[in-house]
C-alpha cells in the first residue's frame, strides 16, 4: 500500500488504472453469506439453481461490489474522503469461478459550492470478467481537499 | 426464510419493514478486510486512528452496505430481480460495537417502458445505529414482474 | 427475520414446515474444522478417506447439525426457550455437494409440572439430502410459556 | 493428534479425561452465526440483550456443543463409530470471554443385539465454564467393534 | 491435545513422528490471503497464472509454513520454548487438492552457554505432498529447560 | 498492487521500506487457530494464560510470520521467486491489541553460481510493535532474474 496525496486540482478526467485479477470462489460465496446473512438459495443451494435460467449459484450483488471495490484499493489518498456511489448497477451475473479485475476512470471533477475548500470528484468503477464483459458499474464520487 | 410473491402491482408507496439489529464487531472489521483485501489502516490500524479526527478504526464502506442489505435478506419474491442502488451514500461513520438495524420502504413504483410486462419498484434503505443516527442510505431499484 | 409470539397453548401437533436448502460445500467442511478444532482426517484428508468405504471426505456430525438447526432459525419466539436435544443420530453421511434441508414438525406437548407456567414442546428435525434421504433427526425439546 | 486402537472390550466404565481450555470470543459468536446462518438477536445484537434477563449476548446453543465436542477430538480410534448423542442439555449460557473446557467419561457399554460384532459405548460430555458451573452435558453413543 | 514434559536430556537426536495429513483446499488459498492480506494474483487469479510455467494457482509459502506447523501442534511441552526457524526452504509449489503431512525429526541438541539451565533443540520439519515430494523444509529452534 | 520489474542488477544494499500497520486482533488469534490447527492454550485460553509470566494470550509465531509478511506484498515483481527463509527469529511476543508494521532492507546480492541467470538478494524483514520494539526479524532470500 503507497500513500499518495493527491488534491482536487490534481485530478484529471479521462485518468484510470486496471487492477489485478482474482478469481471468485465457492469460499468467496459461503463467506459472503456468511458476513452478510444473506443465505438466499440463489446464492447458495445449488440443486435449486439448477432449477433457474442460470443453471447455477450467482454471486451476492454486494460481493461483487466489495470485492470490485476491494481490488482498488492500493493506494492511500489521505485528502480524499468516500462520500457514495451513484448508478451502481449489477450488469451480468458473476458465478463461481469467474475471475473479475477492475478499472476506475476519472469521469468529472467540479468544486463543491456549499464546501469550500473541497471539490467533487466522480470515479467511474468498472468490474469486467475473464470474457471482457462488464458484470459491475458503479460510479464512485470523493470530497478531495483542494490544494492549500 | 420466507418466500412471497409479490408483484408490480402489490407494492404500495409508504409500506416498509424494519429488521433486527445486528453489532458491529472487530470481528466484523477483519472479516471485510480479509474478504474485500482493504487494509486501509483507516479500518485496521488502531494506533494510527487514534491520529485521525474520529480517533478509532471506521468501517469499510462496502461493509455497512453489505450488512446493511444483508439483514433485509428475510423474504424471498421469486418475481423480482435486483437492478442496483442510486444514489448510496455513507453519511455517518460506524465504529466496532455499534448496533446497526435497517428500515426499507418503497418510495416509487413506475412501468418500465422498455421491457413489457416488468415494473421498476424503488426501495430506500435507510441504515440506523443505536443512536437512532442515519449511517448509509440507498435507494435499491427492483425491476418487478407485472402481475400476468 | 420475524418476531412471532407463540405460546404453550398454540402449538399443535403434526404442525411444520419445511426450510430452503443449502448446499454444503468443501468451504463448510474448512470452516468447520477451524471454529470447532476437530481436524480429523476423515473430514479433511482426502488422500487418507479414499481407503474407507465411503471412499470420499465425511462432514462432522456437528456440522450438519449446526447448519441443520440453522436453517431452520427464522422465527424468534420470545416466549420459547432452546432446553436441549433428544435422540441426535447421524443417519446418513453428508458429502461435500450435497444439498441439505431441513424439516421440523411439532411431536409432543407436555405441561410442566415442575415448572408452572411452562410447558415442553418437543420439536422433531429431519435433515434430508437432496436425493430426499434422512441424514439426521434430533427431536428439539424448547420450555415455552402458557398463555397468560 | 494420535491414533489408538481400543476395541469395545477395552472400555472400562468411569475411565474419563479432561481436555485443555478454550475462551469463547466475540470472534467466535460471529464465525458460528455466519457458519450456521442463525442471526438472532440473542447472539448479536448487544442493544437488544441488554434488555433481556441475562443482560449480554448468549451464545448458539450449537456452538457450545460444536466447540464443546472439538476440544475432545485429540485420539483417533479407528474402530469406534459415532451414531449420535442423546440427552443434550443447554445447562447454562455461555458469554462471550467465558473459558470452557469439557471431560468425557464412559458411563455405560453393552453388545448391541442387532449388530454382531459391534457394542455400544456411551461417553458422557460435560462442558465446564471458568467458574466451575456445567454449561452443556449430552450422552455420545458410539458403535465400537468388538476385539476380533 | 497432551501435555508431555521433556527435558532438553531427553531429546534424543533421530527420534521423530509423522502427522495425519490435510488437504489443501481453495478455501485455504482464500482464507489466508484473507488473513495475511497478501492478495497477489499468483495465488488467488487462476486466469493469470494460465499463463505461468505451473499453470495454476500456488499456495503461499506462509501458508504452507502455516499449516505445516500447525499440523505438528499436538503434545504441549510445558519447559520448552519456539525460538525460530533456521534454514526455511520453499522446495516445490502447493497446488489446490494437494495432500501435504509433516515428519519431525530431532537433529541436534547443544547446551546454551549464555543461558544456563537451558539446551538447544532443533527439530527438522519436512511438509510432504501425496506424491511423497519434499514441498518445505525448515529447522525449528527450541530452548528447553535442562532437567532440574 | 503495482508490478515493478526489478532486476538483480537494480537492488541495492541499504534500500528498504516501511509497511502500514495492522492491529493484531483476538478475530487475528481465533483466525490463525481455525486455519494452522494450532489451539495451544497459549494462544486460545485466558484464564490459563493468567497463571504463564505474560499474563495473557501470545500470538502464534507463525501468524506474526505470515501478517508480518503479508504486509509488505504490495509490489510484484515479476522476475524475483522466494527462496526462503533464514535466521527466523520470534524476538518478542505479540499481544492481542498491538499494532505491528513491517520493514524491509536489502541486506546482501551476491550472483548464484550454479544458477546462471539468477542473482540471490536476501531483504531483512524486521516487524515492529506500537511501542517501536522488535518482535520479528527474518532474512528473505530471492532469486532474482539478471538484466538480460
Amino acid at each position: 500500500m503507497l500513500e499518495q496525496v493527491k488534491y482536487f486540482e490534481d485530478f484529471v478526467i479521462g485518468e484510470g488504472r486496471q487492477t489485478v485479477g482474482r478469481t471468485i470462489t465457492e469460499t468467496d460465496f459461503v463467506v459472503h453469506a456468511g458476513h452478510s446473512g444473506d443465505f438466499f438459495p440463489h446464492h447458495l443451494d445449488a440443486e435449486f439453481c439448477k432449477t433457474l435460467p442460470f443453471g447455477q449459484r450467482i454471486a451476492h450483488g454486494t460481493m461483487v461490489f466489495t470485492i470490485g471495490v476491494g481490488l482498488t484499493a492500493t493506494i492511500i489518498n489521505p485528502v480524499a474522503f468516500s462520500y457514495g456511489y451513484d448508478r451502481l448497477r449489477f450488469v451480468k451475473p458473476v458465478f463461481i469461478g469467474d475471475t473479475i479485475r477492475s478499472r476506475v476512470e476519472i469521469i468529472a471533477t467540479e468544486p463543491m459550492e456549499k464546501r469550500p475548500g473541497f471539490g467533487r470528484v466522480t470515479e467511474r468503477l468498472t468490474v469486467t470478467n475473464q470474457h471482457g464483459d462488464t458484470v459491475l458499474v458503479a460510479d464512485h464520487i470523493y470530497m478531495v481537499e483542494r490544494r492549500p
